[in-house]
């Protein structure tokens, strides 16, 4: 239960450790007290941990070396890409290195005709769609942050429209990584499909800078749609909404992103972004396609909601209607955190599939409810995974202590609908104690295996991800 | 160069060893010659290599059973599904036992709702299929085998639909699996995305049976499309056909298939199948969406293969000229056996970004020109996979040295264009030799690592994948 007080147990740098990195980064190696402040925090609600160091890594040879430096002498090492972690991951446990790559952001080629490119691990995704512009291309995994590829990469993250295009899991193509001990390895080619080898690509996507570090991602592009309209959908309750979408999917309609939101969200959202959305559960969709293609899409989408309860269906086709309509749902976080000036937030991941999840949404909003804060619930419903954001006074340990509680009953109930602890966030340090109730002993056995056989003196991010072992 | 010829090196049973298995399965242990022959063969040019035993296991804990059992002895254990391999996977290099699984075929579960179906490892394409005809959902990688999905999974199959659809890698959602010392994990749940922990499923979809024994499989589900129509097009050469299929996919055309033929296998087809194609190379596309959007698909393809040069487009919207037409590409291998009747065929398996496609194609059918055996080439060009199927005469050692010869001048060109030896036909025996060339060496030796981490011992199908270290 206690997932919060997690204590660093820094370990003392040998001597002479510092001076070998001050001579080989100079400047670029910081143990100033802001930047390390700066570098052991991150979005989640764990105080901070410092890290004893920062180093500013330019290349892959420069990330290289200071792995095998931290490999030698068994000093843990974190690679730090935007700061945007939610669960932990990038809170230095055990002191040592912190591995600062956002001045990696070079875009190393885009091959339009292949739909591939090829970028540093901190180019941000608002970087290289900026990038594509004039390619007719675009790159559609959009966490909400502005996260870099390379933590991206590192914690399989999606966003509202996966539904359509998949994770970081179906669209990193290769990787080039530094292994513990400073090697360099290219995880696979540029081929679409390869039958060669073990599956390195998708060994070091998810793993959370423990195995390896992500130094290059190579990614799949995607063609610019003709036509995007959006559509927004009121129902009279969750079941009907979800009903909706299942028979859209069903349909074969290739929706672009529909998300759920409950009449918390809705509320909240009306207030902070100036609309008059009914307040009741809603789905908001978005439509990619030709003109023609899109307008077939958001009238089936209408005559299925239609039939199943939904109410004031309004197709958004002029940029500027589809636009407020999706800004809104960006800004659903802010929104929600509003509702509580001053509040702490708290948000919760889990995934099942979509056949439960008007079960589960329904028990958990039963049980938030007699909750002594506010919370509000948006969902990327076509993938089956919700956030609950719970709103914290700062100051009260029994209310941080009710939503971890709530969240303990929420994960154990994804699990139980066979689905997970966490669909987009990653485990980092808050999810661990869920590990081998979601994948069983031998399973969480096998994952450690992995992480002994690449990084056997465990510098790697330790501490996170794999719980420690009880044998 | 000397691929072909691998040497059994066969191992004593100790002691005991069969009588246990036999006290264990009864008739479902043979040692009797016809069926250890049928197992110590597949569907690759090499001579069999028989397994000392075959054991028909019926259930997952005999599975369990047999992996602790050889694994305490040090016996290699060869899981065998429909047998259908084109590289030599199955071959028993050190004898031991083969684990024939087709008798687990039971479907265990189908969640239309979650569009998922849950299958023992043994159950084929075909029969999923069949099992899904009422529920307006299908399965669709066709590696055009009816393969296992156990053994497709362990191969990262895929075929004619991947390019719309995806292979094994994006469609295995989650695996049951035996490990090397008899222990059952689940690599993941039912959730269609996750961020916990380490991607087992990945792991070990592609990985040949060396890692652990896949005994079942979660895959994932599409609605049967409302409509589907088909169009053949031929094209002067080679680059004006695969320039079309870069801009029709640039265009957002979500093309379901696209096969080109190359003249060699339009004749051998028009021969076999007794149609009229005209014989320059061929675009062959499937469209599948509601009947407005295939009408739009074809009319942009028509569109966009007339500006490239394309002649005599010609759409079938009718299932029976549909069926004619890809019925025809799909016995196009034993078209192109039937030109040299008699013949033992070698076929290549190469994937490169499809940008170099068309280079690819065209430097090896110019050296295929000089060959003295007959070839034609297909191939899934919206993936940039083709396949040279060489035609050769089954008692001359000249010829096979020489499609030899030729296929590590293709491996190496693919390798030089960023591209893999195998994009969808696995490793085994034969592709051994590229897997240092294209992944490198330190790749090479994290892959050894992850081997030795998960199957210490080296009993699950040994000599398979991962060539000898040199060191």
């Amino acid at each position: 239960m206690d997932t919060l007080h997690f204590v660093q147990q820094p370990r003392p740098l040998p001597e002479g450790f510092l001076a070998t990195l001050r001579q080989r980064f100079g400047e670029r190696c910081s143990t100033a007290q802001p930047v390390r402040d700066h570098h052991g925090r991150d979005e989640s609600p764990y105080p901070a941990m410092l890290p004893d160091v920062v180093v500013f890594a330019q290349s892959v040879d420069e990330v290289a070396w200071v792995a095998r430096h931290c490999n030698d002498h068994g000093i843990a090492l974190i690679p730090y890409g935007a700061g945007s972690s939610l669960e932990g991951h990038l809170l230095a446990v055990q002191g040592g290195v912190c591995l600062d790559l956002s001045g990696m952001n070079k875009i190393l080629n885009v091959h339009a005709e292949d739909f591939t490119a090829t970028v540093q691990a901190g180019v941000t995704r608002k970087q290289l769609n900026e990038s594509l512009r004039e390619t007719g291309l675009f790159f559609p995994i959009d966490p909400g942050a502005d996260a870099s590829l390379g933590g991206m990469s590192a914690t399989r993250a999606s966003g509202t429209n996966a539904v359509r295009y998949g994770t970081m899991r179906e669209n990193v193509m290769s990787l080039k990584v530094v292994t513990a001990d400073g090697r360099i390895i290219e995880t696979a080619n540029r081929a679409r499909k390869s039958s060669s080898g073990y599956d390195l690509t998708r060994l070091f996507v998810g793993s959370e800078g423990t195995l390896g570090i992500i130094v290059e991602v190579t990614v799949r592009l995607y063609p610019q749609p003709e036509a995007v309209s959006a559509a927004v959908c009121n129902f009279p309750d969750l079941d009907s909404a979800v009903r909706s979408v299942i028979q859209i999917i069903q349909m074969g309609v290739p929706i672009a992103r529909v998300e759920f939101m409950d009449v918390g969200a809705v509320r909240a959202t009306n207030r902070y972004s100036h609309l008059t959305l009914r307040e009741s559960p809603l789905l908001l969709f978005e439509f990619h396609g030709s003109p023609a293609g899109v307008r077939e899409q958001a009238e089936l989408v209408q005559q299925i909601t239609g039939d199943l309860g939904g109410q004031d269906f309004d197709w958004a086709e002029r940029p500027e209607d589809r636009n407020r309509l999706w800004t809104a749902r960006h800004n659903a976080y802010f929104a929600g955190v509003q509702l509580r000036p001053g509040c702490r937030a708290s948000t919760t991941d889990v995934c099942v599939p979509i056949s439960r999840l008007a079960e589960c949404v329904g028990e958990t909003a039963r049980e938030l409810d007699a909750a002594p804060f506010p919370y509000t619930i948006v969902g990327h419903v076509g993938d089956g995974n919700f956030h609950v954001l719970m709103l914290l006074d700062p100051d009260s340990d029994a209310e941080w202590n009710e939503s971890e509680r709530l969240n303990h009953r929420l994960v154990e109930r994804a699990i139980a609908m066979e689905g997970t602890c966490t669909g987009e966030h990653g485990v980092g340090l808050h999810k661990q104690v869920f590990m081998q109730a979601e994948h069983g002993a031998d399973a969480l056995d096998v994952m450690r295996a992995l992480k002994t056989a690449l990084d056997p003196r465990n510098t790697l991010n330790p501490g996170k991800m794999l719980p420690p072992s009880v044998a």
